[in-house]
C-alpha cells in the first residue's frame, strides 16, 4: 500500500484525487489546497480525505511516501525539489518544470535520492496513443513521414504560460512516445491579443534529420473545438480525432512510392489506397492507467511508461519555441542531450549515480 | 461580343472551356493544346470550337480578343508576354507566375498595352468567399485577429511547384481579398518526401504589424481531405468548411474581451459565446462568375475583381516562402510594393503610364 | 428541508443519488437496494447516506418525506401504491407504469392522499427541449407538421420490457410535452430477435387529426448510435441531434406554401430555404433540474414540468402500441381520457375529489 | 452497334443521354420530348443526336434496336407497350409501372415479343450496393435480420405520385437484391400535407417469414438530406451512408447472441463489438454501367442484373403499401407471385411461352 498525498485541489487535483482513490495498492491520506473553499469541496465529496492549506504538510509527513503535485507550472520545481529532498515519490504534472535547468534539476534529485520521478502525460494511457505506437512499433505504417496535431478550442487564457506551454504537452508527449528519432531543431511562430506578450495561437515544427517533420497548431481562439493528429507513413496512415466518441482512430491503407527518372525533374508518385480500418480500443480512464503505473512502478521500481525522459523532452522543445517566437521564427538546435538525458524507448536502463532504479 | 482563345485543355481548361461557353457576350473560338487526344476530345463534346496544337494560332489570331492560359506556371510568363504584346486581353491561370519579377514585368506590360491582364482566382467568387469578405466589411466580426487555414489531401505530386504554390494560392487569394492590411513577412518550413527538392508538406506564417497573424497548412500526402478556415475577429468568427455541401460558412457569435490589470500578469480574458448562424450562400457556379468577371471587366473596361494585385500579392507571399524554406524558416521580410502594386480595395486607381484602364 | 429516500440503486439510481444530494432544500436519507454489493458501493461513495436492503424500510419511515422509485417497471405500481398510501411525495422512473389502468390508479391514489406524484422524464429539463418547447409556444416554427425520431443503437434487451417501453419513453414525453394537440390512434410494427417475444426492434406512428404526424424508430440493435429528432412546421424545422455536443439544435429558416389549382392534380409547392440558427442552450444538467422541480413542486404545492399528465399520456401510447404490434400493424384508437386524464398544458387545474393540490 | 432512342430529355433524361453516349457498343439515334426548349438544350450540348417531339418517331423507327422511356411513371406502360409490340427491347425508369398488372403485362409483352425488359434501378449498379449485395451472399454478415433505411430531404412535391413511389424504388430495389428471402407483407402510414391526397411523409415497414424486417422512412419535407441504409446480421451489421463521398459503406464487426434459459424470461444476449472496416469501393458510374449492362444483356441474350423481377416486386410493395395507407395502416398481403413473377435470384430460368431468352 502506498499513502499518497496530493498538492492542489483545482479541477485537475480533483481527477486526480478520484482517480488515485480508485487505483490498485493506493491510499490518498491528504489533499493540500490554500483555498478554504476547495477543501470544503473535498471534504463534502471525499470525507475520509484530510484537507490540509499548507503543502508542506504532505511534503514532510513521514506517513505519506508519494506526492502528486498539480499546481501551476511555476511551482512545479520548488515542491517537487522539497517532496524528493523528503525521499518522496512525485508525481508531477505536466509539463514538468518552466524550463530544461530546472527539469534536469529535478532528474538529478530524483536519482541521487532513488525515488520516482514521473510526469503525468495521461494521454500516454489512453488507447488510442497505445494503439499508435503499437501500429508505429511494428512498421504497419512503413516509414513514418510525419506527424501534424491540431488543438484548438475557446480556451482559458493562462497568465502565466503561453498556449503551447497549456496544450502542445499533450501532442508533443504523445510525438516523443511514438517516434523513436530524436529531433534536432524547432521553428515557432506566434501571436498574442492580450497585452501580457504571452501568445495564444502559435504553431511549432519540429525538425529532424531523417526526412520525419511534426507541426503542431494551438490556439485558445478557435470557435470550434480540434483535436486531430494525423501520423503518415508512406504504407498506411492514422487519422487520431479524439473528439469521436468510439472511432477515435481510423487507420487508412493508403500509401505512396516515388520512382526517380535520371533527369531530376520527372518525378513519378504512385498512390495506392486502400480500406480503412477503424479499430476497437480499450476504454480504460487514461487517469487511471496512469494512477495505477505510477502506483506499480514505485512497487516495482521500474521504468513508468510516463517517465521523466518524455517529460524533459517535452520541456526541451517548449523552451527551444520560445525562443524561436523571440526571434522571429528562426531555427533553434535543441540541445546535445546532457547526462540525464536518456532515449526514449531504450532498453538499457543508464543509471544515475549508479543507484538509481526507477528509469 | 468578346472573342476568346484558351491554351491548355487539361483538367482545369475543360471546366475553362465549358464556362466559357456559357458566359454572357463571348464566344470561345479556339483552344490550344500540344496534345492530339486532347484536341480529340474537345471535337467530340465541342464540335463546334477549333483546336489548335500550336498557340501562336491564337495568339496570333486577329479576330481574337482575349486569351485564357491554363498551362504549367512556368509557361505563364512567355505566352502572356506575346499575347499582351499582340494586345490581347489575358486570364492567367493561379499563380499568375513563378517570380514577383515575371508577374511585375506582366503588369507592365498589361498598362503599357492598355488592355486587361485578370488572374484566375476563382474561389473569390464563391458564395462562401463574397459572404466572408462582406462579413469582414461590415465589421462584424470586429477586429480580426487570424486566419488559419487548413488545405490537405491525396494529391497529386507536381513536378515543378512545390505544394505551397499548387494549394496555397486559393487561399492566400482569399486572405489578399479579405484582408486590407498588407503583411510585412513569412515564416515558412516544409519537407520533401521525394528526392527532388520540391516540398509536399509545407507550412506557411504571413505576419502582420497590426496583430493580425494568417497561417496555412498544405498537405499533398493527408489521408483525409480538409478544407478548413478559419476567421477570428474578436466579436464573431466565422468557420469556413468548403466541404460541407451546404453549411459552409458557419459565424460564430463568439468573442473575447481583454482587461488589464496593473500587474501585467493579471490578465483577464471575458469569453462570451453565443448563437452560430449559417447564412444561405448563393450558389452560382463560381468559374462562371469569373469567366462572366473577365468578359464583363473588358467591356466596361473596369477593374475586376481578381485582378492582377491580388495576383501580384500571391505571388510575392509564394516567392518569400519559398526563401524561407530554404533558410531554415527563417523571417523573409516581403519586398516592398514596387510602382505597380497596387492597394487591394483601393477606391481610387493608380494609372500606370497614364493610359490603363484596367484597374 | 425535504426528506428523499430512494429506492433502486442501479444505474439510474446511482445519477439520482448524486443530483438529490446536490439539490437545494433536500436530503438524501436512505437508499433501498435488495443486492449488498449495491449497498456497499453506496457506503465507498456517499458514507453518509444509510443503506438499507428492503425498501418498506423507506416507505415506512416516517422521517421521509418523499419516495424516488428507480426500480424494474413492473414494480412501479406496487411500490409506489405503498408509498402514496403512506402519504409520501412520489418521484417514479419513466415509463410510470406498466398499464393505463395501473397509472390511472396511482393517479388516483396521489389525488386521495394530496400528495406530489411526479415521473423523471429526465429530457424535458434539458436546455435542448427547453428550447423547441419555446419555439412551438411562439409559433416560430408556423404550423407544426411532423416530429420525427430515430433512437437506436447497440443496447442492452431489456427482459420484462420492448424497445419502445424503454427508449421511446424519451421521445414521446418530449412529443407530449411540446405539442398540444391529442393523438387520436397509432401504428406499429416490430421485431423480435430473441425468443422471448420482446421486440427489439419496432417502429411506432402516432396519428393525430390535425394533419400532424409523429413516428418513432427504436432499436437496440443498431451499430451506430443515432439521437435524431426533426421536428417540422410550415415556416421553420428543427434538426435536434442529441449527440452533437454543442450544437443540438439547429433551426432551418425553411417553409413550404402550396397553392391549389382549380385541377386537383395541379399542386405547387414553394419551398423557401435561407439561414440556419444554431442557438446557444442552457447547460444545466438536466437531471439536477428535475430533482430541483420535484423538490420545489412538494414545496409550492405546484404541478412540476414532468406531471403524472405526460407520464399517463406516454403509457397511453405504449399500451396501444403493443395492441396495435400483436394486430401486425393495425391502427389502436387511443382511449377516451377519463377522469383523471386532464389535458397537458392545460392552464385551468382540473381537481380530482377536490382536494388535490399538485396538479 | 444497338441504336437507342431516348423518350424524356429532362433531369435523369439529360444523364441517360450523357451515359448512352458514353456506353459501349450503343448509338443514341434520337431523342423525343414534347418541349422544345429541350429539343433545343439538346441540340446545344448533343448536336450530333436527332431531336423529335413525338416519342412515335422513335417507337416506329425501324432503324432503333432500343428504347430508353424516361418519362412520367402514368405514362410507362402505354409507351412501354407500343415499344415491345414494335419488337424493341425496353429500358424503363424506376417504378416501371403504376401497377402490379400494369408491369405484369409488359412482362409478358417482352416475352411474347422476345425482348429485353430492364427497368433502370441504378443503385444497383454502385460499388456500395454491388459490396452489400457481396457480404450477405457470402455470409460474412451471419444471418440476416434487419434492413433499415431513411431516405428523407427537401423534395420537389410530386403531383401524380406519393413520396413512397418517388424516393423509396431505390431502397427496395436494393433490398430485393441483397435479400434472397420473399416478403408477405406490408404495413405503411403516411400524411398528406397538401390537398390532392398524396402523402409527402411516408414510412413503411415490410414483413417476413423469416424474421427479417424492413423499415422505409421516406420524405420530401426534411430540412436536411438523409440517404442511410443500415442493414444488420447476427455477427456483421452494414452502416450504408449514401452521401459519404468515400467513406459510403462501413462495416461492423459487431454481432450478438441469445442464449435461453428455462424459464423464458431469463433471455441473455451477448454482445460483441470489435473493429469497423471501410472498404474501398468501385467508383464507377453506376448509371454508365447500367447503360453498358443493357446494351450488353441485349447483345448476349442473357438477364439484367436490374431485371424486370426486381421493377416488378418493387411495384408490388409500392401497390400494397397504397393499400396499407388507405386502410390506415392495416398489414396488406404481398399478392402469391404469378406466372411472371420469377424468384430473384433464382439460378434456374422459367422461362414465359418457351421462347423468352433475357430473363
Amino acid at each position: 500500500m502506498i499513502n499518497v498525498g496530493i498538492i492542489g485541489y483545482g479541477y485537475w487535483g480533483t481527477n486526480l484525487v478520484r482517480n488515485f482513490f480508485a487505483a490498485k495498492d493506493c491510499c490518498v491520506k491528504a489533499v493540500a489546497d490554500e483555498r478554504p473553499e476547495r477543501l470544503q469541496q473535498l471534504k463534502k465529496v471525499f470525507p475520509g480525505i484530510v484537507g490540509v492549506s499548507d503543502s508542506d504538510d504532505i511534503i514532510y509527513d513521514p506517513a505519506i511516501d508519494a506526492v502528486v503535485i498539480a499546481t501551476p507550472v511555476f511551482s512545479h520545481f520548488p515542491l517537487a525539489k522539497k517532496a524528493l529532498l523528503q525521499g518522496k515519490h512525485v508525481l508531477i504534472e505536466k509539463p514538468m518544470a518552466s524550463s530544461v535547468e530546472e527539469a534536469e534539476m529535478m532528474i538529478d534529485l530524483a536519482e541521487q535520492n532513488n525515488v520516482l520521478l514521473m510526469v503525468d502525460h495521461t494521454f500516454l494511457y489512453t488507447g488510442a496513443v497505445e494503439k499508435m505506437k503499437q501500429l508505429v512499433d511494428h512498421k504497419e505504417l512503413g516509414n513514418i513521414k510525419y506527424l501534424d496535431s491540431t488543438r484548438i478550442n475557446l480556451g482559458l487564457f493562462q497568465p502565466d504560460i503561453n498556449v503551447l506551454w497549456d496544450l502542445a504537452p499533450h501532442d508533443i508527449s504523445i510525438l516523443n512516445y511514438i517516434i523513436k528519432d530524436r529531433p534536432y531543431s524547432v521553428n515557432a511562430t506566434g501571436i498574442t491579443h492580450t497585452n501580457n506578450d504571452i501568445e495564444n495561437i502559435a504553431y511549432l515544427t519540429v525538425n529532424y534529420n531523417s526526412g520525419f517533420i511534426a507541426h503542431f497548431n494551438c490556439s485558445w481562439t478557435s470557435p470550434v473545438k480540434v483535436r486531430m493528429m494525423l501520423v503518415g507513413g508512406d504504407e498506411k496512415m492514422i487519422l487520431y480525432n479524439d473528439l469521436e466518441p468510439t472511432e477515435k482512430i481510423k487507420i487508412y491503407d493508403t500509401g505512396y512510392n516515388h520512382t526517380r527518372d535520371e533527369d531530376k525533374k520527372l518525378i513519378l508518385v504512385d498512390y495506392r489506397t486502400g480500406d480503412i480500418n477503424v479499430p476497437k480500443l480499450s476504454t480504460t480512464e487514461a487517469l487511471l492507467g496512469m494512477a495505477n503505473d505510477f502506483i506499480g512502478s514505485i512497487q516495482a521500481k521500474k521504468r513508468p511508461k510516463s517517465s521523466y525522459n518524455i517529460g524533459l523532452d517535452v520541456v526541451r522543445i517548449l523552451e527551444a519555441s520560445n525562443k524561436s517566437i523571440k526571434q522571429n521564427g528562426c531555427e533553434v538546435l535543441l540541445d546535445q542531450p546532457g547526462k540525464s538525458v536518456k532515449q526514449n524507448n531504450l532498453e538499457v536502463i543508464i543509471q544515475g549515480n549508479g543507484n538509481s532504479l526507477y528509469q
